[in-house]
Parts: C-alpha cells; structure tokens; sequence
C-alpha cells in the first residue's frame, strides 16, 4: 500500500555532475523505487499529550455489550446455513437457478429452521430485525426476498388491510403458501408515488374493481417475487369511483390484493401480463418482474381498506378527511422497511470492515530497509481509508439500534411523537448509512488491492448487492429531504412556541445558544483534552446543524418570492442536504455518546469512547472549511483537529483486532478466506481455493 | 430526485389547536408529501452578473476537436463488433463461456477487422491506445486480454529483451500463435516487487536457467492468460549465479521466457503447475491464473537481456551498474501499461457519464404544483451530482490525450527529460483518473435510482470491470507517492539551482511567488470575472501545491530525525497523497485551460470555458477548508466560489445534452436502452428489452 518512497532521498542523493542523462534517469527511477538505506525507524506515534501504553480490550466482553439480547436467533440463521452447504449460495450461478436457490434457502429457513418472521414482525419487531440482518449476511438476496414476503407483502395486508384481510392471508403468508409482491413502483414513477398511473376502477353492478394498466409508464416495475414465485400482488393504484353525472372520481392511491397466479397451476392469471425484468447489478436471487393488468377483475373485498372503503353501493368512507391525509397514512405504515435496511447496511458494513481490515493487518509488504516488511495497517494511508470506517460502523451500530428500539416501542404505543421521531430518523439514518456503506465496500475493496478484486473474498457481492440500499424504500436524496423538511418544520415550530420531537430535542438550545458568534475563545482551544471533550464535539456538530438550519429558512424565504416554493426549494436543495446529513450525523454522534457512558465494563468503555472521539473528529475534519468559514474554528485548532484524528486513527489501528473481533461474526459468514479470524489460516485456504 | 417538499410548508401552514395528535401526525406526513398549491415557480438560475441567453453549442464541431486523428481506427473497431453480433457479450454468461468468447472476440478482431495492435505498439502508440480504448469500450475484458497480449507479454519482450528475442516471437505474438501471460505478481507481493521470491538459478553445466517457487507465498499470481490460453510467460525472479565457492549470487530481478504449454498440444508442461484465480469482480472474461514453477528449465537465450545478461560461463554483464539501476530500467519500459489504463479509464467515464445524463435528461419526477413533472437534470442535486463529473470527464479527456501524445514522443526520442516526465505524469494520471472514475461510476449507478440498477443499462458492468484500474499496473497509493517523490526531488534541485522538469515547471515559480503570505485584497476579490480568470484558478492550484511541498518537506526534514526516513515518510503519507494530488489536479486544470485556448470553433470554445471554469471552481470549492485555513480566500470569497459553482453547474447542465453528444459514442457503444441518444426510443427500447 505504500511505496519504499522515502524522503531519504532529497537528503542523502549525491549529485554527480558529469553522469549521462540516462544514468541520471535511472538512479533517479532507482531512488523511486528503494530507498538509501537507513536503520533507525519507528511506525509508532508519539503521543500528543504524555505517555501511553497500548489500550487492553477484552473482546468478548465488549461483544457482550454489542450483541443485544437477540444473539439467539442470529446464531439459529448462522448454524442453519453453516450445516446445509446444498443451500449456500456458490459464487458462480445463472440467474434462474439462483432464484430457486433463493427460494429453497427461504423454504428452508421458515419450515426447517423453525424461524417464523411473520410472528415476529407482529409480536417482535427487534428480533425481526435482527434475523433479517443475520439472514442478509448469509446471502443478501434472501434477506431481500425474505422481507418482500414479510415486510412489504405481509406487512401491506396487515397494516393496510383489516381484520377480514388478516384472517383470510396470515396463515399463507407466514408457512410460504401464499408468496405475495409489493406492486408500487411504476416504469415512469419510483419517488412519485402519487404520480402513478395505475387504475382500480369500482363495478357497482358486479362489486368488483377493475385493475387497468393505461400506458406503458404504467406497467408496474421491479417487483420483487412477480417473476417466478408470487402468488399475488398488494397493487397500488388510483381508485376510481363512479358517479351520478355518469363520470369516476379520483380517490387517489389505494391499496389491492391481485391475485397473479393460480394457487393450484400457478398458471398466470387471465388480464395479467408477467415479464422478467432481468438481470440486475446485484440481488439476483430475487425475482423481480413487471406486470401489466388489463381489466383484471377483484372481489371488493380486496381493497385494503384500514384508511378508506367502499361500501356495496359505491359510497367511500374514510376515518381520514382528504385524499394526501390516506395517502400519508397509507405511505407511513411502510417505514419498518426503512427501519430494516439502516439496521442491516450497518450489519454489511461491519462484514466488509472485519474482512478488509483483517486482511490489512496480514497482508505485510514494504518495510523499512533491512527489516522485515510491515502489515499495510501500519501504513498511515491505510489507516485513513480504515478507521474512521471502523469508528463508523460502530457509529452505525448504536444509532441503528437505537432506531429499532424506537420502532419497536412505537408499535407497542402508538405514540404520535414517537411515530413522527421514528419517520424522520429512519428516512435520515437509512439514507445516510446505506450512503456511506456503499462508499465503503468501494474503499474496502480497494484497500485490499488485488486480493480484495477476488470474487471469493466478497467485496464484489456486498457492493453489488448493497448498492440499490440507497434507492429502494425511498431513493436517499429524496429522504434527506424529507428529513431537511420535518427540520425546517421544527424550526418553524420553535417560533410558535410549540416543541421538538425528542429526536431534535437539541435544536431547541441550538437556536437561542448557538446562533450568536462563536465565542472567539474556545475557538482557539487545541488541547487534547478539550478536543475530545463530547461537549466540545456535540456542540461543534449541533453548531453547523443549527447555522445551516437558519441559513436554510432565510434563504427558502427569500426565494420563494421570486421562485415560488418549488423553485426556492430546488435552487437551495444543496443546501437542505447537507442540512439533512449535518443533522443524522449529529444524532448519531449523540447516541454514540450515550452508548460510551453506558458501557459498564471499564475496558470497553475506554475503547468505545476513542473510537467515538475519532468518528466525532473526523467528521468535523472533513467539514473544517465550514467551521472555519465562520471561525468556529481557528487555524490552530483546525490543524490540531486533524493531528488529533490522524493520532486516533493510529490508536484505533492498534486495538483495530479486538474492534472487529467483537463484531462477532464467525468465519463462515465473513466467508472471505483473506478475511479468516485467525490469521495463519488465510493464505492457506485462499491457496486451497485456487487449487493447490 | 426531489421529493415535493418544500419550503411552503413553514409558511402555509395552519395550526389547529383542537385537532387529535394522530391526525396532526397525518397532515404532517402529508405535508412532506404533497406541497400546497403554489402556481409560481421557476427552475432558472438567474445569471450571477447581468442576463444571458442560453449557449448554443454544435455537437458535431466539438466532436471534430475532440476526436483525435484516431477516429478511424475506432470506428472499425466499433463497427467489426456491431456487425458480429454473435461476439457480443451477454449480459449472462459463465465464466468458462466468458474467456472463450473473450479469445474468439481477440481472434476475430486481429484476423478478421485486420486490426493489428502489435505493429501499432510498435510504430505507432497512439493509435494503439485509441485502439485499446475502443476495444475496451465494447468489452473491458477484451480491452485487457488485449493489453496482456500486447502491451505486457510483447511488450516485455520487445523492452526487456534484444533482436534475438524479437525476430523469434514478434511474429507470433503479433497473430496470436504465441499468447503469452506477464508473470510478475506473487501471492505474497504485489506492489513490492523486488520482494519476489521467485528464483532462476544459472546452470552452467546445461546453460540453462532453473526457475523455482520456493514457497506458497511466491507462485505467480493474478497471471492473465494463464488459466487457460498462455504458451508463454515472461516470468520476473531473482537471477541467481552459481560463483567459485560454491554459493549462489543473487543478481536481483530479471525477467526470463518461460514456455507454460505446448505449443501444439497446448499441454501444461512439466514443472508447471497452473490454476485458476477463479471468479474476480470483474473481468471474468480475462482467465487469470497461479504459477507454480519445480525445477523448470529454460535455455540462457530466454532470459531477456536488454539490462543484463549470463553469458556462457556464467559471467553477468549490464550497460548499468547496479541491482536497483537494472531494476529501475526494467520496471521503467512498463510504463506504457499505466498510460493506456488512464486513458481508457477517462474512456470508460464517457460512458457512464452519457448513459447517466442522457436518462437525467429524459427521467421526469416531480415538478411544481399543477405543472407537467420536470427531467431530473433540472434540480439542483442532480446537477452537483453529475455536472462536475462531466466537466472532470472533459478535463480528463484532454490531460489523458496529452499523455499518449508525451510518450509516443518518448518512446520516438527516448529524450531523459521526457522520460522522468512520463513517468510521474503517468503514475499521477493513472491514480487520479482511475480513482475519480471508480467513485463516478458508483454515482451514476445511484444517480439514475432503480433503472440505473438493471445490468442492462451497464453501470454495475463498467464499475466491476473498471474497479481493478485502481489497482493494477500500480497501487493507487504506491503511484500517489511516486510523484510525492518526484516532486520532493523537483524541491531540493531547486535549491540546487537544477531545473524543473516540463511538467512541473510551474513550481519554478511556485517556490518564489507564492510562499509569501496570501494578498489580503485579492483574497477578498469574488467577482465573476475574477473567478473565472484562469490566472486566478492556476494561481490557486499551484498555491496549494507548492504550500503542500513546502510544508512536507519541513515535515519529512523534523521528523527523520526521530522516526528515522521510513518512519518519516510513513508518519507524514496523508499529507504527501494530498500533495500528490494537488499536483495533478493542477497539472490537469493547465492543459484544461490550453485546451480551451487552442480550440478554433468559438461557440465550441466558449463550452469548453464554461466547463473549464466549473471544473477550476468545483476543486477548489471541494478543498475550501484549506484555502481558508491560510486565508487565501476570505469568507465572502470563498461563498461566491460556492455560489458561482452551483451557478456553472446549471449553466453546463443546460448545455450537457450537445456535451456529451459530442463525445461521439454510438448507441451500439453505449448499449444502455436508459441512454439513448434519441430519447424516444429509451423508454421502449427498455421495456421490449423485458419483454413488452
């Protein structure tokens, strides 16, 4: 990872005059490539501030404290697959067989292993999470396909239907009978999807609705289970009701189960066209198909009827008054999905770091002259790409935990406030994590050069499975604006006199503390201690959240005037993402902070809080021009900031082992022969691969 | 993109005190979901400094100055494939199929098209490199089959070796009779690689040369054409000569033919040992293979001796006089390979960058209220998204011609100014470049959501084939720190007295001008015509630079006297990569802005200043940290930088259709339905693609 490259070579050259140009070229070329020799060397960092020895960390204990109290049914999905190689997915596969593949791993799972997801997204959200997460280490795919039929098929019947609904399909759902697709998305409309085209048209005379495609846009798109193994589909469309003047009305977007498949023959049904949508980057284990209904006819009954029904006679009725009102009842339900994929990016992330940075503590190459070559971890470089990763991942997992805890406890409750903190934190933390996890398996891959290019060594399928993380259950900027939204409506909230969700509880004292002019003073601070202060670093995140907020509102106010609202959003859009992301990473710093004070093994908690103190000086270094900008910052303290995260990051590097040892995850999920547990173990089986 | 929030929300809303937390809860969810009416709105900028029309750009006068003298050889390469449909790659194939397709594509291109890449090797490197980035716009995989043939096995025996050798095998690398594999990586090193344990050991009683690998760690790995179609190796080992007391002498790294399988029979031979890397990211059209070699004999005459040579009793003799100078030599011929990689990896960013402009431009998503949905192009996030990314696609276009044209210059002089700037130029391009257009291809991926997804539309394809660009042919990071190198020597000559080489001329001036503190006034200057003078963004880049160098060389100077030179250079790397960087962000933005110089067509001219400008501007806003921690900005200076990058963003994105038309890829070459270049048959040509 690095080069023999040294400054040697400015200092102890000798210049002889009278050599030809091209031995000048090539002693040149020569010093680029070994370095005078020089015996005295030292990797190690000197402390900033006193004298240190090496940090102890008991791993296991501090596994303890990482794995909640849902460790069972993880290692339950782990030993399963880990006994039925017939089921683990081999790294060569043509796209159909691996759909059946999929389907068997999942059969397997729900009728063999005894897991039963759909008892648990209904008495057990938490521990729903968790199998998805230890179910999508073992193969992505599954884990998607596994929440098609449990999130998004099982829970649109049960959170968007009745009693009528639930009686009729959990039993099906559940035991894998009644394999189900979530038919939202259109060709022309994902983000939109109040823009989509689909109909649903009311028969009065034979009660039935009459499901129409109008138009090729229309055609429902990238639906999960359509192409091979669904039996029905939850299919969002347009409702239309007739009227007296011999007219339909629009009641906007609903919800119908249509059936797409005969239960018996599992023939296509009569109006319905099914196509394949193909190969995709990754997750190819999931069927994904498109479908297009001509007048597909439904018993009434079908509508999924929670937010508004239609009587026998036609007439429509709705607990809620206005059609956006259904439709944000309607769309709301859906957030678990998101609450799902923050929790399981984290759960990839924290494969892809143990396997890169196992691999960077073996893999040795360059070395100070005439001595043994050095781990690349060693490198300061590859300590830059890795450790605030790791630091992140950590980050990531407190505040998915968190975010999980939240959702379970608000469908306990039904509490409006926590309804509205879990929208906002799972539309910011999903969009944030699943970004950042996908730039990782890039630097992962990268890190470990051409070993880490190896398709058995797992970068490939994580990044290429994970990426589409960031579009599915709500394409990530549009997230963020959602987030940057519900923060300019507390900020507005605030001048009303009214309060902050608990999430945002921070921006109430931000607004009266922080907007006044950094206090010239503190902004001069460089000592250690003051750096890793969590009040220094809370409040320099909360500062740039709450300076951006403000910025946001005036310039928004300012341009609407000319530009109208759409306009004024849109030209100050940069804007309210980075609002957005300043935001979650402040939230997540917050609960990285509560997770260091509560660890009670006093070991644990020294490592937690320098890896919490370098995800916090991190991300304050890589935003410096905006604290200095406004001299938050002053240059002396910008440049300790930096020595500061570079010293951690060596300090991490040293205890990096029992960091993701702790992760806990055994060799064969990992599965990455460079990425082996133990060390002497790695070259041998990753030779034994290739054939020797 | 959007979402339809907006900024109305604070301001349009009403409060009703009486209503129920639920259905508070819902009217806010629907707040973030549908906007309330609001009929004006306008998605145009206006101009920073007085009014403009829209630029009026001809595609096809850009094309003509884009386009090299090349064309044509690209052309035939494109067309031999469109007609030959049968070698076109499938979107699903087994790895076996893959590298038999890949050979019959190689076959009928260099028999059949009458393409003959050896001789352009030869007589004219510039075609070659055009060939080779056609060639790899069709398949990547074929690209590299190719550039192993070509550049790595004929060219180590053109370099590396004399006559002898290129009267014996010029012939049958040129028709493919002798496919040969460059056996440098072992498992244990790959950018170290005068750690390669590999050994050929003298035999002055047979005259021949005995290759061994002397453990696991040194078979030969990652060897392209080995798996399944090499006849030959160039195999890199340590020579090894037998003197009077009976010992061996290790003579260092030289690089020796070596006959894997029978020419005829196409049976591995004895003492070889072949198997297959298996499955890779990407590239799996290429069959990479391991080495192991037991006792394996070669006649004297293989070994390549262009730097040293055995002669029959054993005697070694080399034009140079040391280990580390034959080294250098030998590695210095490979050179080409980096200069073709960033080339082609600049290729391969035009077209990505066009598949994902094009659909932005067709993609409508949201759009004001009561309006038509607006392209995805328009809003602003999208714009930062991919408007930079293709004036970086222009900017690399430019330096990366520049490249090819300096080494076949070098390669028709063999000038040692030239050489030493070839060398760095090409280590720094391949980085940057490679590394820019691996993050890119992730951003186009996510930047065109689910459609972006399907493979059909080759985003997941061009990142998994490109990906190992980062990494082969030099560490990303290992080069970084040559041209850290380099420009640390370019330091000390100066003070010196010697000169600078062509390249890094400027830091001549550099190291008089700009070291002074920043000017306080012109710090303070944030009109546009001062931003967008190229006197201001050179002055700004080199300054960066220059302050870089300064401070790594007091760096490097303070610490190699506690950490010793290794220790030194390992402490100070994040700031030599950053440096590094910086150069070539420099080096780039000059020969941008010679470009927009020499270019004849005024309207094309004042397109290429445009994007100039916003490339210039868009860097350094994306280190604005750095510029105002010294104060070479002042705060109002670097918000008008900020400003007048969002503002060239929508500029260029109004120009961005005839932008990327004037790249001149057909649609046969891009082969993604979602990038057409007529928009109308985007949308059907994906939805028969899935059957419809």
């Amino acid at each position: 990872m690095s080069s023999a490259l040294n400054s040697n070579q400015i200092k102890f050259k000798d210049t002889v005059d009278d050599e030809q140009p091209t031995t000048r070229r090539l002693r040149n070329l020569s010093l680029h490539l070994t370095p005078p020799s020089d015996h005295r060397y030292n990797l190690e960092f000197e402390p900033c501030s006193g004298g240190r020895t090496k940090m102890i960390v008991d791993a296991e204990k501090l596994t303890i404290y990482l794995r909640g109290k849902h460790k069972d049914i993880q290692e339950k999905v782990f030993e399963y697959f880990n006994s039925r190689t017939d089921l683990q997915t081999p790294i060569e596969i043509l796209k159909d067989d691996y759909r059946e593949l999929c389907m068997k791993q999942l059969v397997g799972l729900v009728r063999e292993a005894g897991i039963r997801p759909f008892k648990y997204v209904v008495d057990d959200p938490v521990k729903y999470f968790a199998m998805v997460e230890a179910v999508g280490s073992v193969d992505m795919s599954l884990g998607i396909k596994l929440g098609v039929q449990y999130s998004l098929w099982g829970g649109s019947v049960l959170n968007l239907g009745t009693k009528k609904h639930r009686d009729k399909y959990f039993e099906g759902i559940d035991n894998l009978e009644y394999l189900g697709c979530f038919a939202m998305t259109e060709l022309h409309h994902g983000s939109n999807v109040q823009g989509i085209q689909t109909v649903a048209t009311f028969d009065p005379i034979t009660d039935e609705f009459i499901i129409n495609t109008p138009n090729d846009g229309a055609i429902k798109w990238w639906i999960g289970n359509a192409a091979v193994h669904g039996k029905f589909a939850t299919v969002f469309a347009k409702l239309m009701l007739p009227h007296d003047k011999k007219g339909v009305s629009d009641m906007g977007v609903h919800a119908f189960i249509v059936p797409i498949r005969d239960l018996k023959t599992h023939e296509t049904l009569p109006g319905v066209e099914i196509n394949d949508c193909g190969h995709k980057v990754g997750l190819n284990g999931v069927d994904n198909g498109a479908l297009r209904f001509r007048n597909v006819r439904i018993p009434r009954d079908n509508l999924l009827n929670r937010f508004g029904d239609v009587a026998r006679d036609g007439t429509y009725t709705s607990p809620l008054p206005t059609i956006n009102k259904r439709f944000a009842a309607t769309l709301g339900e859906l957030v678990g999905g998101r609450v799902g994929l923050a929790y399981s990016s984290a759960g990839v992330l924290k494969i892809a770091s143990t396997i890169a940075i196992r691999y960077s503590l073996l893999r040795q190459q360059f070395g100070p002259p005439k001595k043994p070559e050095i781990s690349i971890l060693d490198y300061q470089s590859q300590q830059h790409k890795l450790m605030p990763m790791l630091a992140s991942t950590y980050a990531f997992h407190f505040s998915t935990v968190h975010l999980v805890e939240k959702y379970a406890e608000m469908k306990r409750t039904h509490d409006e406030q926590l309804v509205a903190d879990v929208h906002a934190l799972s539309a910011g933390l999903k969009s944030y994590v699943t970004s950042y996890t996908a730039k990782a398996l890039s630097i992962c891959r990268e890190a470990c050069g051409g070993h880490g290019y190896a398709a058995v060594n797992r970068f490939g399928s994580l990044r290429n499975d994970h990426d589409i993380f960031q579009t599915f259950e709500g394409d990530n900027t549009v997230l963020l604006q959602q987030v940057a939204g519900d923060l300019l409506k507390q900020y507005q909230e605030k001048f009303r006199g009214g309060t902050f969700s608990v999430t945002w509880n921070y921006l109430r004292e931000s607004m009266n503390t922080y907007l006044s002019q950094p206090n010239p003073v503190t902004a001069r601070w460089e000592g250690e201690d003051h750096l890793r202060d969590p009040k220094f670093q809370l409040d320099a995140f909360r500062y740039r959240t709450s300076r951006l907020l403000q910025s946001a509102a005036v310039r928004l106010q300012k341009h609407t005037k000319t530009l109208g609202s759409f306009g004024a959003w849109n030209r100050c859009l940069n804007h309210l993402l980075t609002l957005a992301e300043s935001h979650i990473e402040t939230v997540i710093l917050e609960k990285f902070i509560e997770a260091v004070k509560s660890c009670p093994d006093e070991s644990s908690r020294a490592a937690l809080k320098l890896v919490c103190d370098l995800y916090a000086l991190n991300r304050i270094w890589n935003d410096i021009g905006t604290y200095r900008n406004v001299d938050y910052v002053a240059p002396n303290k910008a440049k300790a900031i930096h020595k500061l995260a570079d010293y951690l990051s060596f300090q991490v590097k040293n205890i990096a082992k029992e960091l993701v040892d702790a992760f806990d995850l055994p060799d064969h999920v990992t599965r990455a022969p460079i990425g082996k547990q133990s060390p002497g173990e790695a070259y041998t089986e990753y030779t034994q691969y290739a054939g020797f």
